[in-house]
């Protein structure tokens, strides 16, 4: 039987992670917590995003019975993965940034990566070791205007368009000066999946070579969908998957908004609170 | 003697208040809390702002021994006034809605006002109570894409001066199509006073008939300096202003945004902690 997966971010934008899980296990269980009153956890200390990851983790697998977690927020996967295996120890845990920077290291042949996140992901650097860990050097840039841009709605707006350009041309420009030559770029954001088409069509157009983009939300679904693949086998006879979503607050910006990000409707959000 | 001046808000876009607040009391003691720890407030629950801002209050009165507290924070104004003064009950408190009201009667001839704020404030409606309170009809609109531009740094970018022509055409036709004849656009955001050239220059370039702007931080420290009027009279014979900055988290980012703010350095920030 396929395990209860427990699916973890501060907001909503880890219903893209969740999109991309429910492609591959069609037929799993799956339990969605956006920590929303406490978002955004890019501002915050190490400790206060340990703490929070940690509750949420624990309410995830004592609450809802989650066998398999995935951290669906880069943040928390840059600063508090091991909290949360500490917080959890009997289940095994999956953030998005190591399988971003193994899908880079299979689609990268000069072994120079871009990465683009939020600036609180940047300053973590956890992307530039993970890439190292894989024998990369990478190059990250914060775009701090995509996440608001997306939250707006203006994913195929012409001003979203031209903020995706300065960004890309700045970040090109920079590592061609740093003698990089990049051939991958990940996006190291569960929001920017959102922005895919303008990003690899901005690419295209300005890059000096090809350009293979790289999401991390899917990387990160194929990771947990080979971790789970003897259970997923035997699961191809259940019915259809089955999605409760929790947030901490403000549970109606996120039926509005999220059913963008999951690429279906989230239903009903139910309201936790895990105190602080 | 002029009292020492308490200024909160969750971040520190409350800092234009405070550059305001020093163009007229230019001798005043000032201890400034930006609660960054917790922003932003405006996905929070009334119940959540309440406790938070009460909280910082208590901080700038009891451990900073402010006379007077101004709350430099619109969704603060809009959802906590009231918890603050209770939190408090020896210090008056001073919000940004009401001043911004008052001002908004003054400049408008046809009773019909503009406002544009965040979403959470937008929200709130405690802009069309306050001009409700002052005879004034309002018509609010949020932004959101503002407050990101401004932390960016794009004040003066292309991409800003075509986000907030998008926002006001927008804005003026929703207005006209509801029988509205306004004469008058309220800044109802701390982070929108460094837009201003560019949102009074769009407003002359696309309104229909004159339009005034007002500043919901000018309007403030007017307020403020009035309620002062007899201590700051006394104060010339003092030296210049002191102001001491403290921040829930994030030092960093404060004392590096914080001086666009404040039009002068903000020197060093001090990090406290209220818990939560």
């Amino acid at each position: 039987m396929t395990p209860t997966i427990g699916v973890f971010d501060s907001g909503f934008g880890g219903l893209t992670v969740l999109r991309a899980l429910l492609q591959r296990l069609p037929q799993a269980q799956f339990a969605f917590l956006g920590d929303t009153a406490r978002l955004p956890y890019g501002s915050k200390s190490r400790r206060t995003i340990a703490r929070y990851a940690a509750q949420s983790a624990r309410f995830l697998v004592r609450e809802q019975g989650a066998e398999f977690l995935v951290i669906a927020c880069n943040t928390a996967s840059a600063l508090a993965l091991d909290a949360i295996k500490d917080a959890v120890p009997s289940v095994p845990v999956l953030g998005v940034i190591e399988p971003g920077a193994a899908a880079a290291h299979a689609a990268s042949k000069t072994r120079d990566v871009l990465v683009i996140a939020t600036d609180a992901t940047v300053q973590s650097h956890a992307y530039t070791a993970a890439c190292l860990g894989q024998g990369l050097r990478a190059f990250e840039m914060a775009c701090p205007l995509l996440v608001p841009l997306v939250e707006e709605g203006w994913t195929n707006h012409a001003v979203t368009a031209e903020v995706i350009q300065i960004y890309l041309h700045a970040l090109l420009a920079t590592a061609r000066t740093g003698g990089f030559t990049p051939d991958t770029l990940v996006l190291g954001c569960t929001h920017y999946p959102l922005l895919r088409p303008t990003i690899e069509q901005t690419v295209a157009r300005i890059a000096p070579a090809p350009m293979q983009v790289i999401d991390s939300a899917e990387s990160t679904a194929e990771a947990a969908a080979r971790l789970l693949a003897g259970q997923a086998a035997e699961a191809v006879e259940k019915g259809p998957a089955q999605i409760r979503c929790f947030a901490t607050d403000s549970v109606d910006k996120f039926e509005r908004l999220g059913s963008r990000f999951l690429g279906q409707p989230v239903g009903r959000v139910e309201l936790v609170d895990l105190g602080g």
